[in-house]
């Protein structure tokens, strides 16, 4: 039972941190499960679960997310009309320690799995490996997904959420959801047609509560070697969209990314930004790993195959956050990866 | 500056979980830093360095953790004739929460960086997809490490050391120590020829004092996916090593993997019983990521060099054990994955 590929490869190495896939693989299906508060959001519609409430009818948090993110995978899996015994390799992550929520999932999947940690980089972190992975010839199937969930980060992360803790302004709000993807070396749908692989930057913030400062010098690190390497302008994107930097976090990548001479300031949001409304009381906005995967798995997605988006640029930023290291006087560095979705493909553009 | 990399790729799918690499790539380097206890163990002369405390001049655990898996990563480069430079990517991972000695690590090196969590498994992980994306065409030269410290370990798995609980017969020692390997598409080393990539398996241990019987099944299975899907057999592997199973998780496998019709008893290992002698008092043996991350390093490379074993099948092995999880009543999922190093090239056997 020797199955063998041979595949002319032509991989393009365009500078230190990015490739340009020479056979670009497809994201055949993709789902999104969230919780009540990120249902009630302007995007509440678009996802293809609301829980009724953030226990998904389980004894604990933790129990209700990783409920949440088998769920989004086994969707994925529906849509792409493939089982388990299809997919090559589970690749996750999410941002409870030792990654249980990934774990458990993995165990009841059955998949072989390749466990990741990222924080709210992972989603994207996930797409690039799987994605080099199929395109090195080492898989036709990979499923990717990442999950978070308010509750079970604060308390791990900052206050446990019973105790009320008054927020800054600057705080982010993580997510309560998972989002997954199918991606496949044949099929329909958007094709990932870059990789840009990120450093860890660290430019000194202290504050837990203000990750969008901390990550945001490694997202415009990213983003401006993906364009020196790309040899493409903002403008050849019709959207460039980070996960989660949320409105500060935003508005200092745009300036930081200017510096470097390149022009955001017409086609780049967030994650964080798009998944509540103001009115939402979320302060700076979304983040966790399962913000940018529910937004770019049912959203994103969605816009491309409907033709408002046909070329994207992804970046998924982790603040790599760390409550014992914090209280060992450490920073919080910041990592983030980059991918282009594109989507000609799908209307022969 | 593209530089772009035509291959004739015939990656062979040997199976599910197991894949034959086209260009093997090969170990140009590689080194181990250890703690005194295990400097004072039956290998303690053949690290590279051997500290004279566990804090090794830093005021945390913590901060001499990460300490040491830089240095190990800079060791590794000096040995290999390389830099930061020549590295695409940097992939590792560690036991602490949000992998935090491999975060501060990357910072440090700036090189792109894949985060990994795989508890012990993460040597073997690591050095499965590092030797995947060199062969998939997306790197020349990836360093790849992990890194565990026996009191930044035991705070955070169990109880703080200085408050001297009691370790039952079946516990394993948390190795102090960083090993780190550089692998790259040309040179001269031990090639990495096979990867089997492991599933999470789960037979029910709940006992964070007994990871050698909760790691066995996970082990067991990916062993026997190995020999299956490449028709070997146990005598085909000088030396087959698992890290870190200690005593009575080997046991446990060479049982498992006799049901299923292969004779390990003769030529299976386990990093964590080689690491510590038994008047070391450690009870079953060594563990954590760094246990096989020191003792693959140095002790198993460099017997390959020296002709001893030509060719090893080294499994990684971690326990998913998450302290939240124990106290929310579940129990310890394994996982486990293999590659195969193989020395043949070197005396052109």
């Amino acid at each position: 039972m020797v199955e063998t590929t041979v595949v002319n490869r032509a991989v393009k190495k365009l500078g230190k941190q990015t490739f340009q896939l020479a056979n670009p693989p497809v994201i055949v299906g993709a789902a999104a499960i969230v919780g009540p508060k990120e249902g009630q959001g302007p995007l509440g519609n678009i996802f293809d679960l609301v829980l009724p409430d953030t226990l998904a009818g389980e004894k604990t948090w933790e129990k209700a997310e990783r409920k949440m993110l088998k769920d989004a995978v086994n969707m994925a899996l529906q849509k792409a009309n493939l089982t388990t015994k299809d997919i090559d390799f589970f690749m996750a992550g999410d941002l409870l320690n030792q990654i249980i929520s990934a774990n458990f999932t993995a165990r009841d999947l059955g998949i072989p799995f390749i466990g990741l940690y990222g924080a709210c980089s992972t989603m994207v972190e996930s797409l690039c490996l799987g994605s080099m992975l199929i395109d090195g010839g080492f898989a036709n199937n990979v499923a990717v997904a990442a999950s978070s969930h308010y509750d079970t980060a604060e308390r791990q992360y900052r206050f446990p959420t019973e105790l009320g803790v008054q927020r800054p302004p600057s705080a982010q709000w993580t997510v309560t959801g998972a989002g997954a993807m199918v991606v496949s070396g044949t099929g329909i749908g958007p094709a990932v047609t870059h990789v840009t692989i990120g450093k860890v930057i660290d430019l000194g913030i202290k504050d837990a509560n203000d990750m969008g400062s901390a990550m945001a010098p490694a997202a415009a690190d990213t983003i401006v070697a993906h364009f020196k390497e790309t040899t493409r302008q903002p403008s050849d994107y019709d959207l460039i969209i980070s996960g989660d930097l949320a409105s500060i976090g935003h508005s200092l990548t745009i300036q930081l990314v200017k510096q470097a001479g390149y022009d955001m300031s017409k086609n780049f949001t967030d994650c964080g930004i798009l998944i509540f409304d103001p009115s939402q009381d979320t302060h700076a906005g979304g983040s966790g790993c399962g913000c940018s995967a529910v937004v770019l798995s049912s959203y994103i997605l969605g816009q491309m195959k409907a033709g408002k988006y046909k070329r994207v640029l992804a970046i998924g930023t982790g603040a790599l956050l760390s409550p014992t290291a914090t209280l060992q006087g450490e920073s919080i560095p910041g990592v983030a990866h980059a991918v282009v979705m594109d989507a000609y493909s799908l209307s022969g553009g």
